[in-house]
């Protein structure tokens, strides 16, 4: 990561330090140890003070944090994450109230709050929202990983025969994002026939049928970015009901998209799909309209109907209706989007092709 | 899951509330969810009770959960998870205090603490102490995931050639676990060379060249469970060094394979292994020797210099000691272990032909 990059980010979240009163943050949730070092290790926490960044990590990742992380200072724990945080953050008592990530753990908060003197105070989306808005660079890496996505997605078309497993496509479709220098962002969601009515289906051994359909919901980590798509297609002939489901999905999807823009309620874009679907009288789905995406496939924000937010500038959204019918179908399109201020970019409109 | 296996299970587990003085326990980590429920979706928790087992999830599992969970009583949840476990709890006052998973966020046990009446309080490792120990059913699950694991690593073999890079041979290989019905438990790691010197080495584009070494760390997870393995490979000729390395390795394998039986003090297993190293004058590794696994690829117990506990029968243990020389090499040699009253057996043991 460029140096100018992360004094950005860090400065971000120093002001929000600020308004909630806090001297140093205590940095536990692996994205948001990344977005503020640059390390891409697990087990690793980060502490920013007034003054510095410093990564907390352990001995199998110390080369590592070394070469990643040029802007911040490198601890090697000896003892537990908590106790070596606490041994820190007590040289530097005048930075003020500790504030601690609250996707913390209760017993690691516990066990860092008995080891300090300080003030100390669980906190939600400091960096979460700095997060949210990506930066030029966070946008290309994030389109290359749809790239990617779109590529290994048409390679494995030919696979998809009678007689192909749902584990087996799955496969093939990890295996050429990985040749194309990726890593599937999620555990990939390969479902035939009924099983795509369950949104979060695993793959099994379930065989592709003649006149048969698929739901792929996959996603490309790319230079620690994520993309997150979902492609419905047929195979030979399918029923006027998936038809109609299909269509509805899609005019769902393009009427919440033609909603996004800077500033609008993010509710509003939730319910523009939703009521798409109502028109179509087919079930509206109980997800989320969609969801932030970059270092992690899930991030702020939230879209859905209970979010009182509106979508700013920069934010990357995944745009995802759907139509489930136990037992019967689920259809689902999901293409990612960047927020501007004056409407949007699909980064993902270039796997239109592969479509239905 | 068989009914009796849950009963069994749950009866374990109530008596540690007993012991807590606990009247029912919300458990919120994952796998420990799929241990009492059977339910392999993600986003859900379970609720314990004297008389019954809840599993609360959302409309995306709800049609998954219906299936999976025959021993339980399947809520959907409408708002929040910490909201509806409330709700089923303010039900059931008479049960006694509430004891929470402390690997449970601080935002979330905040938000469970402020909607109930009872006392509440975070408990560590409840679940995973009964989880620890495996029935028949288990084991034979983590070795069905060596067999797959055996067979892939064989399967890839021929494309151990010069100019693959580490992402491909990867690729290649979780693509065969696919193919063989399973899934990768975690990132494969690839380690070509001297970026074996990270334990924890995330593939990159570095081809294998003429006279190279591989580290392969890889698990699969079949039926639920998972296995855990590190192979070394040399293609074509390799150093003294590394040839001493690897020789240290093994023999600190068998050393600490050696001690391993019930009733043993874990740090002793750890000291043992570490001991063959440092008589070799080489570095000692700064990770554990080694760790238990089952629904998770990391459980209790942790075989490490700093735990007090003893192996216990049933449990399944990976001892995977290793020498790393950062910008030189890396070995790491590990299999999976059943400990039993009167020693152990290696459930990996058939894959030694590929080592070395």
């Amino acid at each position: 990561m460029r140096d100018v990059t992360l004094q950005k980010r860090i400065r971000a979240i120093r002001a929000k330090l600020q308004e909630k009163k806090g001297g140093c943050l205590v940095v536990t949730k692996p994205g948001n140890v990344t977005y503020v070092t640059g390390f891409t290790g697990d087990d690793s926490w980060a502490v920013i003070t007034s003054r510095a960044i410093y990564l907390i990590t352990d001995s199998r990742y110390s080369e590592q944090a070394e070469s990643d992380c040029a802007g911040c200072r490198v601890i090697e724990r000896k003892g537990s994450m908590a106790k070596e945080a606490a041994r820190l953050l007590a040289g530097r008592r005048a930075a003020g109230r500790i504030l601690v990530e609250s996707t913390t753990s209760v017993a690691e908060f516990e066990a860092l709050r008995k080891n300090v003197k300080q003030r100390i105070r669980a906190v939600s989306n400091i960096i979460e929202s700095v997060r949210s808005i990506k930066d030029a660079g966070e946008v290309a890496a994030i389109r290359s990983a749809v790239r990617i996505a779109a590529k290994a997605l048409e390679r494995v078309r030919r696979q998809m025969r009678r007689g192909i497993t749902e584990n087996e496509l799955a496969g093939a479709l990890d295996f050429e994002i990985r040749r194309l220098g990726g890593q599937a962002s999620f555990e990939t969601i390969v479902a035939f026939g009924a099983n795509a009515s369950r949104p979060h289906h695993r793959c099994g051994n379930r065989k592709l049928r003649k006149n048969d359909t698929i739901l792929i919901d996959f996603g490309v980590r790319y230079k620690g970015y994520c993309c997150d798509l979902t492609r419905c297609l047929v195979v030979g002939k399918t029923g006027s009901l998936y038809e109609k489901a299909y269509g509805a999905a899609k005019e769902a999807q393009a009427a919440a998209i033609s909603r996004v823009r800077a500033g609008v309620k993010i509710s509003e874009v939730d319910a523009a799909a939703k009521d798409v679907i109502r028109g179509y009288g087919l079930p509206v789905y109980g997800h989320g309209t969609g969801h932030g995406l970059g270092l992690e496939v899930h991030e702020l924000p939230v879209v859905s109907a209970s979010v009182k937010a509106r979508l700013e500038a920069g934010q990357v959204v995944t745009i995802e209706p759907g139509v489930y019918i136990p037992g019967k179908l689920g259809v689902r399109i999901e293409d990612d989007i960047v927020v501007t201020e004056t409407g949007c970019r699909v980064l993902s409109s270039y796997c239109g092709r592969h479509e239905g």
